[in-house]
Order: structure tokens, then sequence, then C-alpha cells
């Protein structure tokens, strides 16, 4: 290493979400994790599917919920949350994120969306009181996560043009959004643009080892690749309604694209 | 019933993912089954976690995948769909569907998108071969779901504003983009504008009976009601790419609006 340019150490949390250990999803994730032990970080390695994680929000989250009383589920988890009484393997995975300065989502693009084990993760483990709500800083700002940088790594089946601009799949990032400005800016987090392996169906050796290598980059540049310009909410581009301001934006631009800066 | 416009009964499927029966969500498809049945149709309900649906695909899905054998998730689905050997609740779900006109999707929105189990259901349920795949029909078409009405009714914590066209969360229908055009008008199916209870932590009686008024007139439209026009892939409209012909668009149109016919 140049003694020059001392990288620092970060903390990474990978979340994996396939069924199968000798999977392209896993591969990436394993490769992560090496590639990045290998640069001097620490790696933690969240297995969804191996471990059994359940991905269903019921009334076992919240071990002081009464049986007989009405479950209001944003009620409830953030009453636990505030309490530290969420069940063992949320409050785990919460010391997690905590813990993290970056955090990976591994998984294969299903349904146009993460698959159910990780959408059961995203839902149990980022509870009102945690990740959001009236006991943290206001979402899309210097919200509790703030700090900590956020990369999805997605195989797809289809083809790259599919989700290119004018793709009909939609732009890939307009797909993510729920993801990419829905949890992580939400929450405080910084996303990058998202890693895609496409044609992931069937993916011939060579294309494998490049990929790799891309994606080798990217975990390269996770401390320091510029994350999406989305907007703040407390930075004066949005009124009380939480509507965006009439004229902040760059002449005519529309939908979701609203809510990202223009870039330079 | 006035007898000179007798209405034709149809075949409707709620599928509802609540985890308590005295919530919102549970007492708007109630409400939705009553009113349906009311007007001489034929309603089923999967009701998600009182039927404790299991959310994560895995090989158990597949009962003639060999353990020791890598498990492809999409060639595995396909397989066990096209030999009809899928594991009997997945089978039981796709009979559902294909029994049906027309299918309603009730769930709080969690995160931008469907809680996980309801997630779970469309992982496992719209497998290939099924619902798309070299079997059947092209995407984005007249696919095998053809001809099926689709509609989500969902419950929102946050203020309408902030779904609004330019509020902070982005406009509900690109947050809800995967399921409108993604799930439903992927397979085929014709999705109606979402129907949306804002404001649903705590929602006053009047405003609760003023939501089933909306839901009731939504209800009575179900078959008749504009689907949103979203452009069909086989159309003329996409490359061999699938990607939008240049200049098929009105003037100035961009993002997932790319994707939809302008409207008159």
């Amino acid at each position: 290493m140049n003694e020059a340019t001392p990288q620092q150490q970060q903390k990474i949390l990978v979340v994996s979400a396939h069924p199968d250990p000798r999977s392209l999803n896993a591969a990436l994730t394993d490769f992560a994790a090496r590639h990045l032990r290998a640069a001097g970080h620490e790696v933690r390695v969240s297995d969804l599917y191996a471990m059994k994680w359940k991905a269903t929000v019921d009334a076992d989250d919240f071990p002081d919920h009464a049986a007989d009383e009405r479950l209001k589920v944003w009620a409830a988890s953030e009453r636990a949350t505030l309490a530290d009484r969420l069940s063992p393997d949320i409050a785990a995975e919460q010391e997690k994120v905590r813990w993290s300065d970056a955090v990976i989502f591994q998984f294969p693009l299903w349904w146009f969306s993460v698959p159910a084990i990780l959408k059961g993760w995203i839902d149990r483990v980022f509870t009102s009181g945690f990740a959001y709500g009236p006991a943290v800083p206001p979402p899309y700002s210097e919200g509790v996560l703030a700090g900590r940088r956020a990369l999805v790594s997605v195989t797809i089946g289809a083809r790259e043009s599919s989700f290119s601009d004018r793709g009909i799949h939609g732009r890939l990032t307009d797909v993510l959004h729920p993801v990419q400005h829905g949890l992580f800016w939400f929450t405080g987090m910084s996303p990058l643009e998202p890693f895609a392996v496409y044609g992931s169906h069937n993916l011939p050796e060579e294309r494998f080892e490049a990929a790799k290598r891309e994606y080798g980059r990217r975990l390269d540049g996770l401390f320091t690749d510029e994350p999406v310009p989305f907007r703040s909410l407390v930075g004066g581009d949005y009124d009380h309604g939480m509507r965006l301001l009439p004229g902040v934006e760059a002449e005519g631009t529309t939908g979701l694209e609203l809510h990202t800066h223009p870039r330079g």
C-alpha cells in the first residue's frame, strides 16, 4: 500500500439474497467480501437464505405486544424499537447496520424489485425509531444513518437495452427508485449508481470475469465515487407539503428525475 | 338490478396482505368482497397472513429439483410449471389467478412497495411458463393473463401531497411502476389507476367512511374504467432491443412516462 495515501479501514455490511450458495449472486457476494477485505476493510455478510431470515412482519417481532391488541405495525414497531424490545433477530441486524460505514445489497431482480426475503429484511429491520420517525432527524436529509454509503449490486436476466433510457422496463434507476431513494436516501444513506450484471440467466465465463473486474472497480470507489445527487428535504427545495417548489428544477424535467439535482 | 342493463357476473380474486384481521387493510378487503358480491360477482380472497403464505422462493417450491443440483430459479420454476410439478400452494394460487377476471391487491405501502409476504406471493406464483416466458405470448401485449383487470388498493401513512406530481416520494404511479407495469402489464393484465387511502396511521371514522364510498365507486368501475394506457411491446412502438423508437412519444416526455400513451 502506498504510504502517502493510506486507505482508511472501513466497515461494510453485505446483505445477500439468493437461495443457492452456488449462484451468481453468492459468487458476487463472495467476490465483494474478498475484494474489500484484501483492501483492508472489515466485512460482515448477512446471507439471508443461510440465516433462514423470517421475511414477514408479524406480532412476534414485538415481544411486548399484547396478543389481544390490534397490531398497528408502525406504532408497535416504533414502541418496541424505542424500548429496546424488538425480537433478537431484528436487533442483531440493526446493530450491523449501525456498525457499518457502507451497506451493499446483492440480489437477483425478481419482478422489478428485491426478492421477498430481502424485502422482509427491509420491512423488519428499518423500524420507526431506528431508521426514521419522530425520534430521529427528518428523512431525505442528515438522517440517522447519514454518512453511510449504499450500493445495489443486482443480477438481471434481461438485456441491458431493455433497462436503458428508452427501454420498455424503464430505466434501472427508476425501477430501483423505491430502494435507492425510498429506503437508502430516505434514511440518510448515500446511494451510488447501481451495479448491474445483465443477461444473468446464462453468463459465459468471460462475461463473469469481466463483471468481477467491473464490480471490483465499483467496490474500490465505494467511499469515493460521487453518490446519486438526490435533493434534500431540508435544503429549501420543497414546500411544507413535501412538494418540490416551482421552478427549482431544470426546464423540461419531469417524473422521478425532479428529485435529483442536475448533474454538472 | 335494472333488467335493461344486467351486469355481467365476473370473478374477482382479492389478495390481501396485513397481519391483523382488525386492520384497515382487512376492513377494505372485507368491504370489497361484500360490495362486489352484492353486485352479483364471485369473489375469492387470498388472505396471505391467515394462509401463513410462505414468502421465500426456495428449492421446496420445485419438488422434482434434485437437492445436489444448483438451483437456477428461473429455469427450475419454468420446468416445474410446464411439468405441472409446482408445490401445491403455488399451484392453488395460479388456479385462482387463471379463474379470475380481475385481481385486486390490498396492502399497506411498506418502504414504497408491497409487504414482503405479498412480494413472496408474486415471486412464487408468477412463474415462467405460467405468466411469461418462451411458452406463452410475449410480455407487455396480449400476454397469457390478458383480459384480466388489475387494481391496487393501497393504504399509505404519508400525506397525499408527498406522492403528488412534485411530491418528494415520487408520483404514486411511478413508485408502483414495478407492480403496475412490471407485473400486471408485463403479464398482459390491464391495470387501473391505483386506489390509495393516505394518512392511514390514524384514520378518523368519517375519513374511513369517505374512503369506502370512493373505493365502492372504483369497484363499480372495475370492468368499465379506462385502464392505464401503457404501450404494447408488439404495437410497433419499440425496436428489437425493446427500446422505444425515436419520436414515438409526445415532445418533452421522459422517464417512465415514455411507456404510456399520451392521454386524450
